[in-house]
C-alpha cells in the first residue's frame, strides 16, 4: 500500500468516529480553529509571503497572485465565515421523513454525513480553510490538495487546522493533507476508502478526474452563461447588468459568455451595447446580422459553446424567449442563465424551459455563489444534476440512511396476509 | 448518427416540454394508461403466452419464468400502482428554498425533473410498466431496454403505454424502448442526451455500465446483508427473523448473508439457530469458533464479502456491538443491517455507527423496499450515497434548480459595498 492510501485507510477507520462527533464537539473545533488562525497570523503571513516571493520569481499572472495572497482582509474573511458556520444548525440527524409502516414498525430518514471526502482545489489559502470548515460541520472526514503555489501557507494553515480540531475532540485522522502532484493520482485509486471527490478546476481537469477514478466525482465544471435582453427589457438596466455580468470578474464561471438579443429591439439596442463595451474593453463576436449593425468580428453558430473568461462575448439576434431558450440549453452549460424582461409569463417561461443550476430574472449571473446564496461557504458550484446542482455548501455534503425500529416484524407475515401495512405520517 | 442516437436525440429536444407539462396531464396520461392495458388485457396475456412458450423451449429457471408471467394478478398489481401514483402529490415544482436575499432579490430553490433517464432492467413485465409511470408521473423522459425473454410483452405494453400516454397530452418523444442488446452500448454513448442511467442487475453489469459510459449511474447493486443478535436479543424472535431474512425471498438483494452473534450466548443460540436451519434447508458456514459449537463449514475471514443468494448464510461470534459494526462496515456493502437486541443505547450506537443505506432495529431486512417503506414503486436500491440512497421512488428522478428573481440588482454594488445583503428566509 502506497503511504497515502495506508492514510486514509487509517482515516476511513475513524470515519464512523467523526459521523457520530456531537455538534457541539464540531462546533468547538471550528472555533479552536479561528482561535488558533488569530493567535498565529503572523507566522501564517510570514510563510505567505514565501509562497508570494516563490510567485514572483516565477512570473506568476497577477489575477493568481492575487488568490495566492493571505492577509488581515482574507484572515477576517474566514474567521467571519467559521463564525458564520458555527451559527448554522446541525445538518446531521435531520429527520427528513417519519412514517410507521405498520403498528410498531417505525421507519425515519436521516441526515447523515457522507463520509470521506477527496477535495482537490486552486492554488487559495482561504479555500483550504472554509473546505476544512465545512467538512467539520458537516461531520466528513476530508482528504486536502490544494495548489502548489501555495505549499508555506497551505502548510501551516492545515497544521493549525488540524491541531486544534484534534485538540478540540474530532478524531485523530478526520483530516489529511497530500502535498504532491503525485498523490492525486494515488488518491483517484482510493475507491474503498474515499466516498466523493470534489475536483475544482478547469472542465479537462475535472474530465481527467472522472476518466482516472471508479469514486463518485461531483464535478465543479466551468460556465457559457447567458444573458436575454428580451422585447420589453428595461435597456439601462439592461446595459448595467451586461457590464456587470461580463466585467466584474471575469474568470468567474458565472461571468457572461453569451448575449441573446431579441430582433425587434437590436437596432435601438445593439449600439447601446457597443458603446458600453467600448468603454468597458469588451470585444464583441457575433453572427453576421449581429456585424452588420455595430463592428464586430464574425463567428460560426458552433462556435457559441465558448467560454471566454475573459474580455469577449458572443451576440446573437433572436425571434423571441422560445428560441432563446432553445439556444441556451443547446449550446450552454447548464450554470446560470438570465433572462431581462418586464414579462412575468415570459419570464415564467423562460426560468421553466431553461434547463440551468441557476435561472435568474432582471440580476447579474455573478450572483449564482454560495456566500450570495447565504449558504455561508460553498464547495463550489455544480452543474451536474445529480445530488447536488449550483452552489454546494453543507447540504451537497450530506447523505441519510433509513433507520427501521421494529418489534419482530417480519415481511413473511406481510406476503402471506397475515399482517398488512398501514402507512402513516408521524409527527 | 446511429438510430437510437438520432431518436435519443429527438427525445432530448423534447425534454423540456416533458418537464414543464401540468401534473394533470401527468396524471391524466397514467389513468388512459391503466385504461388501455385493461381494455387490452386479453392481448396482453396473449402475447405473454409467447414468451413463456419461448421460455419454456429455452429451458430457462421456474424462478425466472415466474418473474416472465404477466397474469391477472399481476395486471391487478400495477393496477394499483398507477391509481397509487396518481394520488401522490405532484413531485415537481416543489419550493425547498425561499429566501429574501436583499430588498427585491429573491431565490428560490425548486424541484424539477431531471431531463431523460435511461432505464436497464431485467425481464419482469411489470417492472416496464412501474418504471414508465414513474418516469411519467416525475415529468422525466425515458429510455427503456428490458430483459430479452420478455420481447413479446414488452412490445405491447411499451406500444399501449406509449400511445395513450402520447394520446393524454404528453410530447410525442417522451418514452422509447430498445429491445436489441446491441442498443445498450449505443445508448451508452449518449452522454449529452442522457442524464441518468439506472442499471438493474448484477454487480458485475452495473460495474460494466459504469466503467463504459460518462453519462452519471445510478448504481443497485447487490447487497451482503447481516443480522446481529446481540446478548439481549429475544432467542425466538431472532430465530424468525433469521429465517424470514434467509428465506422469503432468498435471490432478493436485501435478503441476509451473514449472521453475528454475540459470543456470550454462542453455546445457547447457536444450537438453536443450527435446529432451525436443518428445518429450513439452510447450509451454514463459520469461523472455526463457530464450527467447534455446531456442524458447519470452516470458512476464511476474506469470505464474509460473500453474497450468496442462496440458502447458505456464513456465521461469525464477536465481543459486542463495536465489533459487529465494525465488522459491517468493513464485509458489507452499505445496503441494509439489523441489530436484534432489547437495549436502547446498544441499538442508537448500532444504528449511528453502521454506514448503511438501511439500519435496522429488531425486525427482518427484507423490509427494505420501495413498496414497504410506502413511496409505491421503485425504480430500485441504491447501495451509492449520493443523490439517492436506499429505495429509489419519485424523488431520487428529481432535481432541482435555482430561479434569482431581481429589480436590476448587480454584484458591482455588492463588492463595492454599495449594497449589502440581508438574508431573510420568506414562508
Amino acid at each position: 500500500m502506497s503511504q497515502i492510501k495506508e492514510k486514509i485507510h487509517e482515516m476511513k477507520l475513524d470515519a464512523p468516529k467523526m459521523m457520530t462527533t456531537p455538534a457541539d464537539i464540531r462546533n468547538k473545533a471550528l472555533l479552536a480553529i479561528r482561535d488558533a488562525l488569530l493567535a498565529q497570523k503572523a507566522q501564517i503571513f510570514a510563510e505567505n509571503e514565501k509562497d508570494l516571493s516563490e510567485a514572483a520569481k516565477n512570473q506568476i499572472a497577477d489575477a493568481v497572485v492575487k488568490r495566492l495572497r493571505f492577509n488581515e482582509g482574507k484572515l477576517s474573511d474566514v474567521v467571519k465565515g467559521l463564525e458564520g458556520l458555527v451559527e448554522l444548525p446541525d445538518p446531521v440527524g435531520r429527520i427528513t421523513l417519519h412514517r410507521q409502516l405498520d403498528e410498531g414498525l417505525v421507519l425515519k430518514r436521516v441526515t447523515c454525513p457522507i463520509g470521506v471526502i477527496g477535495v482537490i482545489f486552486e492554488a487559495r489559502p482561504d479555500a483550504l480553510v472554509q473546505i476544512s470548515a465545512l467538512c467539520i460541520k458537516s461531520g466528513n472526514c476530508a482528504v486536502l490538495k490544494g495548489g502548489k503555489e501555495t505549499t508555506y501557507t497551505n502548510r501551516i494553515l492545515f497544521r493549525l487546522i488540524r491541531d486544534a480540531a484534534v485538540g478540540a475532540g474530532l478524531p485523530q485522522n478526520c483530516l489529511m493533507q497530500a502535498e504532491q502532484h503525485s498523490e492525486i493520482d494515488e488518491l483517484l485509486q482510493c475507491e474503498t476508502e474515499v466516498d466523493l471527490l470534489i475536483p475544482r478546476g478547469s472542465n479537462a481537469f475535472v474530465r481527467y478526474i472522472m476518466d482516472h477514478t471508479k469514486i463518485p466525482v461531483m464535478g465543479h465544471a466551468d460556465g457559457v452563461c447567458h444573458i436575454y435582453v428580451a422585447k420589453t427589457a428595461d435597456k439601462e438596466n439592461a446595459i448595467r447588468i451586461l457590464m456587470d455580468a461580463k466585467t466584474q470578474y471575469t474568470a468567474a464561471c458565472n461571468a457572461m459568455e453569451t448575449i441573446l438579443i431579441h430582433r425587434e429591439i437590436a437596432k435601438e439596442f445593439l449600439p447601446m451595447l457597443e458603446e458600453a463595451c467600448k468603454e468597458n474593453g469588451i470585444k464583441l463576436r457575433g453572427t453576421k446580422e449581429v456585424c452588420d449593425l455595430i463592428s464586430g468580428e464574425t463567428m460560426e453558430d458552433a462556435e457559441f459553446n465558448t467560454e471566454y473568461l475573459s474580455l469577449t462575448a458572443s451576440v446573437k439576434l433572436v425571434s423571441g424567449v422560445e428560441e432563446a431558450a432553445d439556444h441556451i440549453n443547446r449550446y450552454g452549460s447548464h450554470h446560470t442563465d438570465a433572462i431581462l424582461t418586464e414579462d412575468d409569463a415570459e419570464a415564467a417561461y423562460f426560468m421553466q424551459m431553461v434547463d440551468s443550476a441557476g435561472v435568474y430574472r432582471n440580476c447579474s449571473t455573478r450572483f449564482s455563489d454560495g456566500y450570495r446564496y447565504g449558504f455561508g461557504a460553498e464547495v463550489g458550484i455544480s452543474t451536474g444534476k445529480l445530488h447536488a446542482r449550483g452552489p454546494v455548501g453543507l447540504d451537497g455534503l450530506m447523505t441519510y440512511k433509513y433507520e427501521l425500529t421494529g418489534q419482530g416484524q417480519i415481511v413473511g407475515d406481510y406476503a402471506e396476509g397475515k399482517s398488512s401495512f398501514h402507512f402513516r405520517d408521524l409527527e
